[in-house]
This record gives C-alpha cells, structure tokens and sequence, in this order.
C-alpha cells in the first residue's frame, strides 16, 4: 500500500501560478518582499525553485498582461530548460478603465469588444505557449441597486461567451470562474458555481467550471459542489488558496486542512488526480505577508498532504458503513485517514526521487533569497 | 397613474400557507397562542380572515399529511364556501421515523419507494382539491462527512424526481426548493437554486424553482437569483418571509424590505403579477410569537407594499440612466420609488372594494380572535 | 516527553451532558434513538458508560428540570457508585410558557421573580448535589423590531442576574453563556461575548464567560476570545460541539479540528488542563442522528486528541520563530504539532490504565446498546 | 409636529471625511473619477460643495498623512472660509513598511514607538486645527496561526494606548475602532465591539467605542451594539456607510436602509442628534464607481432620511405596546415610521433655509464637477 501511495504521489502534479511570485497585497497597502519576483522570467525562475525542492509542479499558470513578453517563444524556452510548461492562461478583465462599468457585459458594444479581443488575443497566446487552458474570471457586477440590467448584461455575457468558445480549437478548454463578491459589492454576474454551470451548459462540452476555493459565501459545502459538478461532466478545475472571512487568497490549506481533504476524498471518486486525466489543479495565493516561494512551498505541501491523507480513505469499507447508515462508523472511516500522519510517506517519496525529505528547509537554508534580494533589490 | 397602481394591487393575490395559523415555534419550546387553528378547516377558516380584510388571498397552500381530511371535496366545498380556493399542495419528507436516513434519497428501496408514494399521493390530492402546483421540499442531507455518498444520492434523487414527474399531469407544475441548511448540518442534497436548477432541466418543462427568501447563505443576492431564473424560465414561485439570521420564518418584510422591493422590481420585468400568468406567490411563515392571523395580514401587507413600490420605478428613465452609467441617477430612481409611501394608494384601494384601510386595525377590533380562543382553546 | 504526554491525557478530564443522551432533534422533528435514556439515572447510567472505555469523564452536568429526581442525595450516589460525580447545573428558561416574552429580563415582575426563582433553585440543587459551577444560559430576545426596549432588558438582567450572583456561595461560580441567535431571531440579550464579560464585571469575580463554539457569528475567531477573556480573568468555561452553519451541536471536532486544537493552543498558555485549575470543560452536543454514547466518546476523543496535539507545539521554538516575524516557520511549528497523529499516545494511555485502546470499537462491541434498546425499548 | 421635525432636522449635522473626495477602489484597481480631488485644500473644496447643497457638514474629518499640509493654520481658515471646521483626526498605521508585522502591537519597540509618535503628532494636530476627537483605527492583526502571540499583542496594544490616552487633553475624545477583519485575515487585535470596550474602560472617560457599520460579521444587530454601548456610556461615535458582503464602504442606506433607521430610533433614546452633545457622526465612504461628491450628498441625505424617519416613532405607545407585549403592534409602530415619506419635511426645511429642495440635483446641474475635471484634469 505505502508503494502505491508514494506512486501516486510522485505523479501528482499542481500549476503554481507566475503572479504568486510577485508583490501583492490589500486595498490598504502592498508591502514589499524583499526579492519578489518582478517579471514574467523572474516569476518561472522563482516557480522552477518550488519544483526544484518538490518536483510537484506541472505548470506555471500565466496572467495577461502581467506575464506578456516580447517572444512568446523565448518564454517557454525559458520554461522548458527549467523543466516547466506554462500552464493555463488568465485574461485580464479588470485593470483597464474602459472596464469601470463592465468588461464582457459591457453596454458599450466598442468597450465589449475590446474586452473580447483581449480574451481572443489570450486564446493566441495559448497557442503560442502550447497551452489547453483558458481560465476566465469575470470581475464584472455592479455596486448599487438599479445600476445594471441584471438580464441584459447576462445577454451580452452569453454573446461575449459564445465569441469566445468559438475562437477555440478543440483541444481547448475553457473554465470560467464564479464569485460570490468583489470587486463588485451589489452584484456579481457570476456569481455563484450555478451561474456557471449553466453558461457552461450554453456553450458546450469544452466549457466547465473552476472552483476557487475563496469564491464562497461562509458556510457553504464545497466538497459537494465538486460531486455535484463531477457527476454532471462540468468540473474543469481549482483555484486552490484558503480563507476564514473573504476571499484571503493565503496558503492552501491554512484555515481548514479537513476540508481540503474533504474534497480530494470527493475528486478521488472521479478521477485518478495521479494521471493526466483530471481537472487543472491550480495554486491560486496571494499570501501578501509571506516570502513568495516559501508560501508556495507550503501550497504544494498542503495538497500533497491532503491528497495523501484522501487516498487512505478505506473506501470499500466505508461503502459497507454507509449501506448500514452506520454515520459513526462512517465518519470514523473517514477520520481515520485524515488523523493519520502521511508525512512519512511523503519524505520517503521525495527521498526515492533524489529530494529532501523537508522541501521547505532546503529551500531555506539554499540561500536563494538571499541572493534574490540581492540581484532584485 | 394611481387608478392604474390601484387597479394592479387589487389584483395582486398571493397564498397562505394552512400552516401559518397553527402554533409553532423553534427546537426549544412551542409556545401557545391562545386560539390558534387546530385542523384543516379550521386554518382555512382562519385564511378566509385574512383574506375578509384584505381581498387578497389567492388560494390556500396545504400541507400533506398536517391538513389531510377524510373527504377532500369537503374541504373544497367549505374553503370555496369562504371564496378561497385551495392551492400548492406540499409533501412531507421530514416526519416519518423511515426518512431518518433520507427520503427520496434513502439508500432503502423500500423507504425510498414509500416517500415516492407519499408524493404520488399528495399528486392525487391535487387533482381532488384542484390544485395545479405540486411543491417540493426536500429536507434530505447528512451531519457528518462521509455518512453519505453524495453522487449515489443525487443519482437516487434524480429517478425519485422523474418518477414523481411522469405522474404529474401536463398541466401541473413541479416547484423544487432548495435550502442551504437545516434539518441536515453537513450537506442538503438540493442545497442551492444551482442544483434546484439543473434537476429541474433533467426533468422538462413543468419542473421548476421556488425560492423560499430564508433558505441563502448570509449575504446571498437574491434578487439577481430571481433574474437568472426566470430569464431562463425556470422561475416556478417563492415562499416568502422573513430572516436575519437562518431560516428565521418571520413575517414578510420584517428584516429588509428594501431587498423584498428589489425582488419585486426584478420580478415586474419577466411577469405581470396582478395577472394569471405568474409563478406561485406563496407565504411560508411561521411566526411563532405573533397572533396567527395578524401576523399573516402584516406579511400579506408587506407584499402589497413592496409590490406598489416596485410599479413606481421609473423604468424608462432607468434604462437612459444606466445607458449612460449614471449611476447615482439609476440608483435615486429606484431609491425613489421605494421612499415613496404608497400605503394611501393601498388604503384607497381597499375602500374602493367596501374593505377598511386598515386591515390588521380591523381584524384586530373585530373579536374574532377572542371568540376562537374560547372556541377553540 | 511521551510519558509526559500519557500523563497530561490521564489527568485530562471533560464533563459530559446528561441531555446527550437523551433524544433530540430540530424543530422539524426528533427521530428516536433505540435505547436512549429516559431519566437522570438512565443518563447517568450512559455516561458512566462513556468512563467506562475512556476514564476521561469528570462529571455529568445536569439540567433542571429535565434531570429533577425526588431525591438528590439518591442520584449523587447513584452516580459515585458509577464512579461520576455531578457537574455544572444548567437552569432551563426556555420551556415554560411564561418565559413566551422573558425570563431574567421579562417586563412583568410575577414571571422576571420566577425565573430568578427557578435559578435559586438550581443553586439549592447545587448545594444538594455539590456542583461549584451554574452554568446560565439566558434564551431571552425578540424576534422584531420594537418588540422590546433592549435598554430596560438589559437593566432588567442585571438586576436578575444580581439577585442570582449574592444568591451564590463563596465557592460557587456564575458562569454567563452568550449565543448569536436562536430562540430569539431579531436580538438576543446575551448575543456575544462582550454582553457576557460586561455583565460578568458588573457582578464580581466570580462570575464568568462560558464560550458555546457553536453560538458565534460565521468566520468568528474563536481561540482569540479565548485569550482576551483568558487573559482578563473571565474565561469561566466551554460548552464543546460543532457546527458548519448555525448551532448545529454536532458532535466535537467533526466540521474543523484544527480550529479545535487552536483553542487549546491557547488555554495551555493560561491553564494546565490535566489539573484542577481549569475552566470547566463540558460536552454540549446533541447528536440528533447518532446513537448517543457513541457520539459522546467520539466527543471525548476528539478533545482527547485535540489537547494531546496541541501539547506538541514547540512553545520556544515558537517564541523564536514569532520574535523574527518569521511567518512561516511560526506556522509550520503550529502544523507540525496538528499533522502529528498522536492517536498512539493516547491508546499507549488507555491501556496502561488498563483500558481497551479502542475506546470507541469496545463499546460497539460490548452489546450495552442492543441490551438498552431491549430494556428501554 | 412637522415644525419639530424640520428644526431637528435643519440642526442635524454630520461629519464628511476628506477621503471620500479621492480615488478609492479596490486591491484589483483603483478607478479615476474625473476631477477628484488631490489633496487636502480640493477635498476641503469639495467637501464645502456638500455643504453648500445641504447645510448638514459640521466638519471634515481629516487623514493623516494623506491631509498633511504645512502649514495647519492654513488650512484651517481655508475650511473657515468655507463655512466648515476639521473634525476628526485619523492617523494611519497600515501604510508604512515599518507596521508590516503590527503597528501599536509591533514586537519591535522602535517600530512600535514610531506607531505611537505617529499618533501623538496625531494629537499634536488636533491642538493645530482645534479638533477634539482622535479617531484611531488599529490594523493591526495576523494572516496565519502560529504568527503572533495573541496576550503579548494585547498587552503590547494597552501600553502603547495607555500612552497615547495620557498625551491627550482633558477636552479629548480617543474613538477606539474595532473591525472583523481585513487587512488582516486570520485575526484582528481589535476585532469587535467588545475588545475596543475592555480597552476603553482600560483607558478611562475619555475613551470610548466608534461603531463602522461595515465591520461587523454577518447577521450581527448593531443596533443592539448601539444600546449597549449608550446604556455604558461608551459609544464615541460612527463611521457611517453601507455594505453587503464585507467592509464594502458603499453610500450609506444603499443596503438596508431600515437597519439605519433602527440605530437612529435607539440613538434618539439616549442622545439628542441635534445638539452638540452625541457622538461623533462621521460618514466613511469609498463609492469608489461614483462620483465623490455626488456620493457624498447621498449619504448626507440618507442619514437626513433616517434620522427624520426615527423622529416619527410614536415612543409613547411604543412603550404601552410593549408594556402589553403586542409585538404585533410594536412592530407596527416602528414600521408606520418608517413607512412615511420624510422628504416633503427634509424639503421644506432646505426651502427655509435656502436650499434647493433637490440638493443631488441642484449640485449635479451647477457645472461643478465639470469645472473641477478640466481644471484638476
């Protein structure tokens, strides 16, 4: 069994995201990491330093603008000789003042437009890096009662949407991303994992849901969500983060590790998350306070572990309880593969693949961010 | 402009729930109101109070088996006696010591076949009483990760659900209801207007969502729910109440009526609710400290008023206004029409059809109360 | 350290309710549980049960008047033969019709003085069955706007609360539970633990904050509580339970553990919780869908592991650690104690006092249910 | 009555803050609004805008550093000119690098001092511009758990407010503000009402509590928070403004204007809102998609709105009602104020004292906010 687990996890790969390298921070101020990355070669520098101490990376997931080169061609060379892909690519619908009132709802068909045509020059970019991923969060909502048309800006989301999906080839997949609040304050147009279900549905197979694990009113079952969209063919992917109140954006895995599982026990009985078959599995953090690759690190870690912990779960067993309504037994089946302490197996898996068993203090004591504060200033 | 309002109030017309004028109360104690209804023909008796007072009572909503007589013409007989009507007839999954497990959900073929029944019967009541909506709440859900297998109960609920709606007739509508928690507290198996939603395209055209305004999470726009649903024409009616914290079941309006007149506003754009051709206005309250009737004429009244206010947006001037992003504009527009006190519109309304303007003052001097608590206890 | 460990958990121990082991439910319905007790001496009888296979059980709290026996002297024996002692007396001013608009803070004198009676009476009960600690929940509120003058009901309770505070022996401690919402759905008098510490301080030292973590609003902090009130002298206790959503008494640690153990990360920094010197630990759960000592030992378990795990943390290292701002590092040393499975220390435990290590599979095993549900029905 | 009711209005007075003329947004884009204003003479500027339409701006609270100017006495006589005083003085502890980990709770004891002399120039400029009241807003909190030590910070927290307390005149008021959450997300050292009371009462007479209507959590009846605090004396005062979701700093009343009304009806209990004697009543917007001014005049009014609205509660049946526990007609009593139309009298009274009855639409036709775009671009 400990060989099965330690396969599985060598083959579990996650995109870390290039914009988790870089400074960021909240409306009241950014403070500075000393050495944050400041550049799209900067950032997979600093993402190639995760999978040194890891291996556990499969991709550097890529927001325009922010990541935009001169070459794209340059960029996954770079890539490539640090042993990584670019992985899905992130529009950016929320930076440019023409989107104030709206970017794919937009009322003004030019301003529409605009924002269309920045997604389709995303979906070139996608070829240019050989990327299958398109992941689309729509900040548009609006602030106060009467300001929008709630129906029409879900028309002209539609239009905007089928604009879009048709610019795609086949092997592309789009993902759109819902979001219970913020920016928008009143409204949000996708709102919830509902809405884009059904605009999925609208477009076809290829479009499905991401899940950001911050997107979520307090309170609400997330592990079900993921049957729910699962069993229905519409699950494409996961912004992986935490939170206790909002949208925190901080490191996977910090606030509720039980719930974390939870939802790898869910994935586990869809998908072999140790193959190619499965939804993206994307880091998506912002952990504002802590040195960038460290708090990677920690993100990785955090979904080895859960990841690890899901596989123990005696599923016959617990099929056997459930058929009995035996809810103790049931939950204690459960329990047990969570209480267990899988970094063992996780240590042994990086040793056998020539790693430190402590991926976070190699990384520590390597004296790459000394350096990096050095070099970057 | 006011003979028109005036003319739209007065055929405004929602139900009430039977179950509104029985006691009630929380999981600590059911207090007592001296002479609350006791049977079905006592709680219609008691509608027919509200609707004496208000002329606005469309129908009675009965619930299967609270309200369950021996000859179901009679309770027609005395209902239309009293000029009411009887309206959504609703099952009862959550009282029967064989759903402790699930209803339509149940793993048990047998249990679950009952609860099947138990609804095809309340579809045989609805052809004896004449009702045409069929409304589905579905209490089914687990309290601990791993007592249930999320997809096989969404499996069992789907054939359950298409069971139910192949025996519906064509012209009858099936409501789903979701809930986001309570009775269960890990998962409910239709716990959002999403998964509502995608059940009832999997069955057709007669299914349909009711929103119950108590059943979101914390901050949850509900009226942007409204819109979604009922431009994809899958907006089936609404329980109304009231709550600020859970599923409260206080009186309508009683917590934010701003919010119950923006659900009107979104509503008035897809319907014409003084008409027919509506989704079930339904009240669902059950007020455990208020005198029954009172407490259903003020929620009765809080529809009319949210539903005056709705009519006084300027929508012409509010489609310029958001043309032109003119935010503060749009909003003032809206403001406006909710600041506005239309309760004389109302009061005229009511005197124009030989009613008192002030119906709860007149029920309240009418000693019907007192004489049913010496009657009834 | 591990037998520091070993030691720490032996002298570690909780109360458990007696209402735990009774039926319970929402308020949609109770589902019976075969063999649950039906008196005091039954519940005794079932927690003696949960000592039994865990030797963690201090006492059993009780509650009047669901627990009044003809004869305390006959139930404190009862309950020393079982090796258990009786704990925290529980009032209950929920249930009696009078209470419908108050108890401590009802506007009308006869039923304000019966309520304050009824808790003298407890404190006379607490004498007859010597109990140091009267824990008060107070389910006073409203449930509308204007239903009650919050100013005079909040002076009317402290007058109540002054009576039942110089009512109290010197050894006597008053401990004041606060809860968000439920029974009351507008405002609660006691509605956080700010109202519960002033009113705390308004009476002396020894009256106290009792924290319930299931009567807090979404996203609260509850370990922060804890050291504010700690820190002040105020933390008295904690009613332990779950909830994903509301008060959902589920059973201990079952929705998050590792906010469970944060909270005893920070009571070891104020207590040595395998001593005397401690708030009072008791179990509230009400594990409507489990049978009910099973769910207790669970309980009992989870708090058993929660406290062996936070006893893990490396206090210097992490004093270090936070000297630095060294983020990560501080959390990795939180998470390093929490990933740790001491499952093995606190089986090695049991069985050097001779219990079974499975405390839990025992009792399964040990057929007391089956012979209950025969001898109780 | 009405004549009442418009002398009450007309002496109503409330602070505008100088932030509120400046871009905001949020941590994904800050909007430009055309013509904001740049610096603290423009914000003064336009804060006499908002007089000038409503004669209800008793000052202008100011930001330090963002309003720092050379010379105060300047700056002053410009408000003077104006016809307006400088009111609060807020320091900012979020937007220097040297608060990163904590500001009055910095571990680091020139970080710490420097947090203090911040706000003890604060003081320092109240002298200058003749303000009474330091409204200080603490930041401060951590991301993870593990990152601070919880007592150390509050007592850290103390000390440094004990020193600040000391510094301030007789005449002074210290607002201590508390918040849920944001920027910091795992917990806030001043998180609640009840910790800035505990510190207020740490500190003497002089500190009291200042309520911000965006930070509380969810469901949270601040009105309740509002007796409270007036019943002991320590409510200092307001930050006014409106959200949905989180801290989301919308014009005031655009949520739940009821909620509003409710505060003003408990308020009116224990202040009279159109003396000098009441806490300070600040509007503390971030409209960041309106324009500023225009915002502004629309929080002015909907306080204007709120207060006249709970000048109406007929108190004295109020009180028999209750007396009686007719919560029905309570509620009525509190809703038929509500209920009415106020801005005939708000009208009226802008008529008698010159005003155009219409202030938004008097000020959105003057040509300002044109003007103030070509000249400050």
């Amino acid at each position: 069994m400990r060989n099965d687990l330690k396969e599985k996890v060598k083959n579990f790969k996650v995109e870390v995201p290039s914009w988790g390298f870089s400074d960021s921070g909240t409306r009241f101020h950014v403070f500075q990491i000393p050495g944050a990355a400041r550049n799209a070669f900067e950032r997979i520098e600093d993402a190639a330093q995760v999978d040194k101490y890891t291996k556990a990376v499969s991709a550097v997931a890529i927001h325009i603008p922010w990541d935009r080169v001169d070459n794209w061609k340059d960029l996954v060379r770079f890539a490539r000789d640090k042993g990584l892909k670019l992985g899905a690519v992130n529009p950016n619908l929320f930076q440019d003042e023409d989107y104030k009132f709206g970017s794919l709802t937009n009322l003004d068909d030019k301003k529409r437009a605009k924002a269309i045509d920045h997604v389709l020059e995303c979906i070139d970019i996608m070829r240019s890096v050989e990327s299958k991923v398109l992941s689309l969060w729509l900040p548009d909502g609006t602030d106060y009662p009467g300001q929008g048309d709630f129906a029409k800006r879900q028309s002209l989301l539609i239009d905007s949407l089928k604009k879009i999906y048709s610019a795609m080839a086949n092997d592309m997949t789009l993902l759109i991303e819902y979001k219970f609040f913020e920016p928008a304050f009143y409204h949000t147009d996708t709102a919830d994992w509902g809405i884009a279900y059904a605009l999925s549905k609208d477009l076809g197979d290829r479009a499905k849901v991401i899940i950001d694990l911050g997107h979520h009113a307090q309170g609400t079952n997330i592990e079900y969500i993921v049957s729910i969209l699962s069993s229905r063919a519409k699950l494409g992917g996961f912004h992986f983060n935490s939170r206790k109140y909002a949208d925190d954006d901080l490191t996977v895995g910090s606030v509720n590790l039980y719930e974390l599982f939870l939802i790898f026990v869910e994935l586990n009985k869809f998908f072999d998350l140790s193959s190619d078959k499965k939804p993206a599995l994307v880091i998506d953090q912002s952990a504002a306070m802590k040195p960038k690759i460290q708090a990677t690190i920690q993100s990785v870690e955090a979904l080895q572990i859960a990841y690890l912990k899901s596989l123990l779960v005696d599923t016959k067993a617990l099929e056997t309880a459930q058929l009995k309504n035996d809810i103790v037994l049931s939950e204690e089946i459960i329990k047990d593969a969570f209480l267990t302490d899988v970094r063992p197996i996780l240590k042994q898996s990086r040793e056998e693949i020539g790693l430190d068993p402590d991926a976070l203090g190699a990384f520590r004591k390597s004296g790459y961010e000394e350096s990096m504060a050095l070099k970057r200033g």
